[in-house]
């Protein structure tokens, strides 16, 4: 049995790390920064997977697979992209070992065995793609080219927290191709509502739609997309983002088509992503002291049933009972549980599936049998009822929506109190320091000013939002115009 | 549109490379060895995965995920395996790149950038798996533990060929833990089972289940379980493997558990896996001279539609009744595409849906609306009939079934033709040269004799079936006794 989580307010971080691992989420690997997603922490990715991939499928696009490994040279050849990734790049250099003969018995790297040009392992893969689309592209009837694919990529961070950032995570990337401007640019725009859209009412966590500034941007995009959510803690967290390439990829690729009219132009491009960092984000968003809280859409288990007995022949009869409601709620597509396991007594249990967040419990005991009831617990309320057996199902039903309801709007409530419009530089300090979430703030538009408060605050702009108002006013650093707020945080 | 397609009879190897490329499946991408797996190609690998990983589940297997690298003291800690595979290793020894000072605007590796141990990247996950399976398990309590996991493996090989040998692949890989011997071996043997079970049902493709020889087993293990195909060129294919691997991962990585009674043991071990590499056994099973031909169960388009019309009044007319056909047939789970792309003629699209094995073609013209019929063309016998429109889902329906029938029962014909029994060299040379397929032989069951009939004939042997008769003999090449006959093949 796992101890008790510290909690939130004594120690955000430390309560995130405890959890992570207590809830069989992940846990750390041998291997520097990279992770281990264990099989419960796996099943809410392949959830998210599902979920996902049915939307890019619903707005056209294919799944295909590219290469592990980018040549050297093709890594670099989109310049402001390769010098965005260099610094965090894991790279093949040899495709052999042998035994050492200075040190027996242990294997080594065979000198040997170099390659003549190293590889990268993809830390995103526009490069190998667009060299890739170069062949597949000769006129406007090859376009649009709208693929995902679902992979591993590896950045080599050099601080890691589990789910969050870590040297190798899991990701979807999309990569499309365009015959002009504005239909890849409404590309970028659709997955950015396909990111939110699946974020609002899937991980029932609240999003703020907008783009991104010069300095955020994605090394090599002419414009990022992105949606931004607010953790618990106060600190924001980009969730997805799309990104509309221009012809920068095309160009460095030298990809053109034979336009309708007969001409030869360079193709648009669009990249777009979201990675496993999305369960840190919906840990972040719902749970509390207890653990784990999951909205029902992405519960691999929504309701578990414990069985409580003293012997033999009241398991029975509770077995019964429990198999005929685990198979009645199955049937009206709730995934259920029903643990029986007699190695763990029924409060050991209702201690794991609430550190894991099993979004209902159902408790049947002997006395549950005679009265034709079960005890039913909410997790994210920690509520419970007794409730008619013959009741069990419609109330799940209902149960499970309400429950998804709650958590969309709790987030949204904490969110939208957490955005704090200020017109001085000395509230801005004061909100980022004792409040936190995002402030909304009036800025020049310079990477000066940017950087500048950033090193002051170490908050910088989340995004510029689609929603502002049409506001006039001033930097809030320097004083000078600007045209619209933006909103400040500090950021995972 | 493609190039007419080389000849199964005149080059076989050069028949199996143009289909896969010009059927939109794969291509050879800029890394040396590694494959880009196009969508078409990818849908079928997702029909694949979906089968199996239901095909897992059922069987109480978790997906999780553990790291792509596997640091070099790690691998090696299982001797077999590490020298099974560390002449093919992908070795990560960097972790930056930076601009070189010597050739202005390039990047090189950063030499400040070396890694203290270098990374192995996985060529299979055996040692990272039990490194981390040492922190799960700590009594019987925890066992079993049936994981599998969906990720892409590297080995370095000098000689690739799309999906049958390729330096990077896709596959998955069970490992499970389990407290006792007969345990784990009734686990190796049931994931053998399941394969089995997928490439008759689904893929239509025969295979025979057998063991490894100690020569052909998998580095580490103690018994390889397999499942062998026979291609139509007559050289078989490994279409999948489990192993039971004993205590040597557990005692290598010094995994113990409490037993019941209370006693310290090691834990017992399996590792199971398929690959992309069944997508070429797919292929060379049942795909002829115009192209690919794929079973019902795992094709991406059941079904396509082509319209054939001169005006777009015709157009018009044909789309209401395509529509609604679509809309019927996908009610009752048929997969359909509607292709009325005005960018290219029938013709075209006839061709290129036979190069794709789309198993079921339904083209309408104007004439097919006067007399409500469909013209409906089969692609496995590439023959075609009429059928009256209102029959058209029912027959469809059908036609689904017996074509996935069909390919099973030609390739089993096929295969049971090419089992050719021999009980002298001489035969067996000649039938390996002139008829190629399995030959069943006699041997004195040591690895040398096994050595030198692979020098001598190229054949080895696939496996020792478990549905021999129970009949002794002669060595074919020693005239030593034997136990019972095994199958030589020449092999992918």
């Amino acid at each position: 049995m796992a101890k008790k989580l510290t909690k939130r307010s004594e120690d955000y971080s430390k309560w995130y790390n405890e959890l992570v691992v207590q809830a069989d989420l992940a846990e750390n690997s041998a291997v520097r920064g990279c992770m281990v997603i264990k099989p419960y922490g796996f099943a809410i990715w392949e959830k998210m997977q599902a979920e996902l991939d049915r939307m890019f499928k619903e707005t056209g696009h294919q799944n295909a697979y590219f290469p592990l490994f980018v040549p050297k040279s093709l890594f670099e050849a989109e310049e402001k992209n390769a010098e965005g990734f260099a610094k965090e790049c894991a790279v093949v250099t040899h495709y052999r070992l042998q035994n050492d003969p200075d040190n027996e018995g242990k294997l080594r790297v065979d000198p040997e065995a170099k390659l003549e040009e190293e590889l990268v392992v993809r830390p995103t893969s526009e490069a190998i793609i667009w060299n890739t689309y170069k062949g597949w592209i000769q006129s406007y009837r090859d376009l649009p080219i709208l693929v995902n694919q679902w992979a591993n990529v590896v950045r080599w961070e050099m601080r890691t927290r589990l789910f969050l950032r870590t040297s190798e995570f899991l990701w979807q990337e999309g990569h499309t191709a365009h015959a002009n401007k504005a239909e890849a640019i409404a590309e970028a725009a659709q997955m950015q509502e396909v990111y939110a859209t699946f974020a609002e009412e899937f991980m029932a966590m609240p999003v703020i739609k907008g783009v991104k500034t010069d300095s955020e941007r994605f090394a090599g995009a002419e414009e990022t997309y992105t949606i931004e959510a607010l953790m618990q803690d106060g600190k924001a967290l980009q969730a997805g983002t799309s990104h509309f390439l221009g012809q920068n990829f095309a160009k460095a690729f030298d990809v053109k088509f034979a336009t309708k009219e007969g001409k030869l132009d360079h193709v648009w491009a669009t990249s777009w992503g979201v990675s496993t960092r999305l369960i840190g984000g919906l840990i972040m968003t719902h749970s509390d002291d207890h653990g784990l809280v999951l909205p029902p859409k992405l519960a691999p288990i929504q309701v578990v049933i414990v069985p409580i007995y003293k012997s033999e022949e009241e398991l029975n009869r509770i077995t019964e009972v429990a198999k005929e409601l685990q198979r009645d709620l199955r049937n009206v597509g709730v995934s259920v549980k029903f643990d029986n396991r007699d190695t763990h007594k029924p409060g050991w249990k209702f201690a794991q599936y609430e550190l894991q967040g099993v979004p209902l419990r159902i408790g049947i005991g002997p006395k549950d049998l005679e009265k034709r009831t079960v005890e039913l617990a909410r997790r994210d309320t920690l509520t419970k009822e007794f409730v008619a057996k013959d009741e069990v199902v419609n109330k799940v039903k209902d149960l499970l929506v309400e429950i998804q309801n709650t958590l969309h709007e709790r987030a949204l409530d904490f969110r939208n109190n957490h955005i704090t419009k200020v017109d001085t530089f000395d509230d801005f300090e004061k909100v980022i320091k004792e409040k936190g979430g995002f402030v909304s703030a009036h800025w020049d538009g310079t990477e000066e000013t940017e950087d500048r408060i950033k090193k002051r605050t170490k908050a910088t702009i989340r995004c510029i939002p689609f929603d502002a108002d049409n506001e006039t006013g001033s930097c809030v650093l320097t004083g000078k115009p600007s045209q619209q707020r933006v909103l400040f945080a500090k950021a995972y």
